[in-house]
């Protein structure tokens, strides 16, 4: 029997993270140690002119069936190392309030992990925490402008930047705040999200340096005047100071993988209401050091291939070279109707009809000039029927699909997927975002719903309309678009699975987030306070007497 | 002209932390680098056998005119390095909330400062940002058990577990919750305090080990039943949660002073609801290391020095030594009636008068069986005439006041200093707490009012008498009590300076901290969650394209 993810992280001896960072040749000057087996990089000693190919890990539309897209991307990172090329992984660090609500870890799994597994999942080098820091001192600075006379003229009914806390916590999704008298404030409503879908991790995440950093933040709009002119973070003084508490937090991450090769492991915004990537700072400096750089969008290629292209690469100036479409057998057969009790017998119809999904992302993914790989991630449950139908779907499409079993047996697992994936890149794309600049904020919604989404339509209230116009006047018509939706279908209805068409695109809400530097269109109910389940996870965590903690995976 | 204390900072390079630790003869397993110039030590891999001598430095009432403790903390550890005695430096970790509000960092100053102070005053090693993370994990916990059912029958109106932010912010001092509907919980009334304020600090600093610090978590009572029986943090299964979140925080951090002798910051409790003090782990850890230890409490000797005996000596089992009053010419002053406008000019009469305050704290210590010195912290404006007053106000206790020039000199300021108290402590002391676990808790508070603060009594009206009573009927009579007052004067109004007699102590509130192991008396205003200032100084606050932090100082 295969045994468990600690078990097998625990079996692994990590190597002292100065020998990892020697091994892709980072100068010794720029590894600043967190413990034993982690590191920041100072940036500043560092070379940022890009040598490296690009490679994108993407996936199907994610179901309960599991898909295995970090795990993919740990796999195909190692292979690419073992294949005797230079190769670094660049993901996102995980979210500490998830840990004790459902979910493990977000650090691999089987034999295709980074290290060290606890510390990564638990406070890491305190990304997170300067986030939460940096968003509340804003906070707290606009409460306490109007309390001290609000020269700025802050309309307190149009405050729009709430707090935030690294925790599921659904208490606090909705608060009436200042209460107890004058000293305390003026009483008004408001809120926190999770640290992951603030506009602060948002920023950190497509930040290129430094002073960009902080130009970022001060352009954070926190709310309106009465007469609706912006008010921003700079308006308060306070993007010094914010950018001061993340002064370490940009600078990325070095931990490794089980087979002991380099990956940068930070920032973590939402997929949904931001971008989903990891770092613009960590990918531009692992593409000044290795040949191979494989990196990763959140959810499905919907949401997370298409804003890593339209945001980040647009903003950042990166074009991927190559994509990787992670697929399961049994995530196929989901989205081709068969309930999660089912999936251990074979269906092999079921996978033809759930195929309709992975092929519509390869199309999608070509139609940004990037050319893909499907990479078929092994269960023991799947059969060779399944696995063909897989492969021949994808070949229809002139695209490669290769079976992998990272899981059970790391690189030598996704050594032919490395193969595959190096020899698309070294061929190179003809990379473009989907939509220019200039095509209007609305039309950009409807260019992804009817081209990604493949919808009839984006449609919207007047309300909406009226608010995409006055960001428009107020100058930000330029910007990308960010959808926040449903990871669970192509649609704005989590339960139509497939490839479904015909269907229009709600955009309820939009939201301006001029820091991050996109326009944020709400489709469905997104959800940006999780709440913990009836039986939190950390029922069971706990540290022994040795500091060993248990229970967290 | 004296340069400020950052230009003395950035003048003296640090060594690497490693360097430090070896000299004090710290195995390198045992120390966990964060950045090149912080540590945490793996006191499992440290001797706990005590062998040092153990200083206190406390200090007369504060005014505005400051007194500097912390510099003369430091200042003592270098001139006890310096004669040849090996020391450790054990003090608290600043606060992150209050370095963007009104004060500066917390360091030290002049040439008796600990580095690096940019990082200390910010994240650190995160370990507030870890007490944040538990202590608002338990609090998601007791909102998340209630809305999946409530089996333990919490009341809602009696949740006496309030959440914590590090970071000073009026507006979340009072609020009301969970509004929004059945999807986000019962509304009720809570409110956010800082994270020093936490109980989960106070247990961080009283913890004995890790098992220690599991059990004292999972006492703490998060609320009551609607029969009014307590319900634990082990009743919701939230402790082992909470230990792995302090896994790391509860190792002590390793700095530097400017003259790079080795100093523990660990911890930060306040000193008002709190007991004030380093982490006992620190200390013990310190006192296996080095031959002397010099450690402070907050506030004046009334609240930390008692506290520091009677709550942290008491349950650690640690004796003092010796003990350091801290005292400055112009405090004196203020002390005996002057403004602070007016403390540059001579005037001996003042000093004479604000003596009494000096020499009730020298009685106080006394009290406990511990030796004291007095430290006069020079000011460029004291005058020869006045120093001799001090002089002689000691004198008549037989106690020995020293003129230390620290902030201008470093060690050289305080060699004089360092000798007085080697030589006191060198001889040893006669340490008892002032009263028995077996007194009942409201004699235990009269205590303190009579003897340390003189007042004619302590009083309370009856319905606190009674939670006393019930406290004592739950079990928690033996435990010592921590009084919250203002640290301005002996008694509970802050103008009222010298040496009062006569007054009575008011126990407005009565609190129990079961898990730190104090039942804390509120004794005035105290406020659990400071403001910002109209012009807060994080407006000042930025960040340098090449990282360096400017305006924190």
């Amino acid at each position: 029997m295969q045994p468990s993810d600690l078990e097998i992280a625990r079996a692994t001896p990590l190597q002292p993270i100065a020998a990892i960072a020697a091994k892709i040749g980072i100068p010794e000057d720029a590894v600043e140690p967190y413990g034993r087996h982690k590191a920041k990089l100072d940036i500043a000693r560092l070379s940022h002119v890009p040598r490296g190919k690009l490679i994108l890990v993407t996936a199907i539309n994610p179901t309960p069936a599991g898909e295995g897209k970090t795990t993919t991307s740990v796999g195909l990172a190692d292979a690419l190392n073992r294949s005797g090329r230079t190769t670094m992984l660049c993901v996102r660090e995980p979210s500490l309030g998830p840990c004790f609500g459902m979910k493990g870890g977000a650090t691999g799994g089987g034999r295709a992990q980074v290290g060290p597994m606890e510390d990564i999942n638990l406070h890491f080098t305190g990304d997170f925490h300067a986030v939460t820091s940096a968003h509340n001192l804003l906070a707290a600075m606009i409460d306490n402008h109007i309390y001290w006379g609000n020269v700025l003229g802050i309309d307190v009914r149009r405050v729009v930047w709430r707090r935030v806390l690294d925790m599921n916590d659904r208490a606090l999704r909705d608060i009436v705040q200042s209460l107890g008298g004058t000293a305390n404030g003026f009483p008004r409503q408001s809120g926190f999200d999770i640290t992951v879908a603030s506009e602060v991790m948002a920023i950190l995440c497509l930040a290129r340096d430094v002073d960009d950093m902080r130009a970022r933040l001060g352009r954070i709009i926190v709310g309106y005047t009465r007469d609706q002119q912006p008010v921003t973070a700079h308006d308060l003084k306070a993007d010094g100071a914010m950018a001061a508490l993340l002064a370490e937090a940009i600078k990325p991450n070095l931990v490794q993988t089980l087979e002991g090769n380099p990956a940068l492991l930070h920032g973590g915004p939402f997929a949904n209401i931001a971008h989903g990537c990891n770092s613009v700072i960590a990918t531009t400096t692992a593409l000044a050091l290795a040949d191979y750089v494989v990196t990763e969008a959140g959810f499905g290629a919907d949401l997370g291939a298409e804003k890593f292209m339209n945001i980040k690469c647009r903003q950042a100036g990166l074009a991927p070279d190559a994509a990787v479409i992670v697929a399961t057998v049994r995530a196929l057969k989901m989205n081709g109707g068969v309930a999660k009790a089912e999936l251990a017998a074979e269906n092999v119809e079921a996978v033809r009809a759930g195929a309709v999904n992975l092929v519509r992302h390869i199309e999608n993914v070509h139609q940004f000039g990037v050319p893909a790989v499907v990479a078929i991630n092994h269960f023991g449950t799947d059969t060779d029927a399944e696995i063909e139908v897989v492969r021949e779907a994808a070949a229809a499409h002139g695209v490669r699909a290769i079976l992998c079993r990272h899981w059970a047996e790391g690189s030598a697992g996704t050594a032919e997927l490395a193969e595959a994936v190096a020899d698309l890149a070294d061929k190179g794309a003809q990379f473009a975002p989907l939509y220019d600049d200039s095509l209007s904020l609305f039309d950009k919604i409807d260019t992804i719903a009817t081209r990604i989404y493949r919808a009839k339509q984006a449609v919207a209230e007047p309300s909406v309309l009226a608010q995409l116009k006055r960001f428009e006047e107020m100058g930000f018509g330029h910007l990308p678009v960010c959808i926040a939706k449903t990871a669970y279908s192509f649609s704005a209805d989590p339960h139509l699975l497939g490839a479904p068409t015909g269907h229009v695109l709600p955009v309820r809400e939009v939201r301006l987030a001029a820091g991050a530097g996109f326009v944020v269109a709400i489709c469905g109910e997104i959800m940006t306070m999780p709440g913990l389940p009836r039986h939190p996870a950390a029922e069971h965590i706990h540290v022994d007497a040795a500091g060993n903690i248990e229970g967290l995976f």
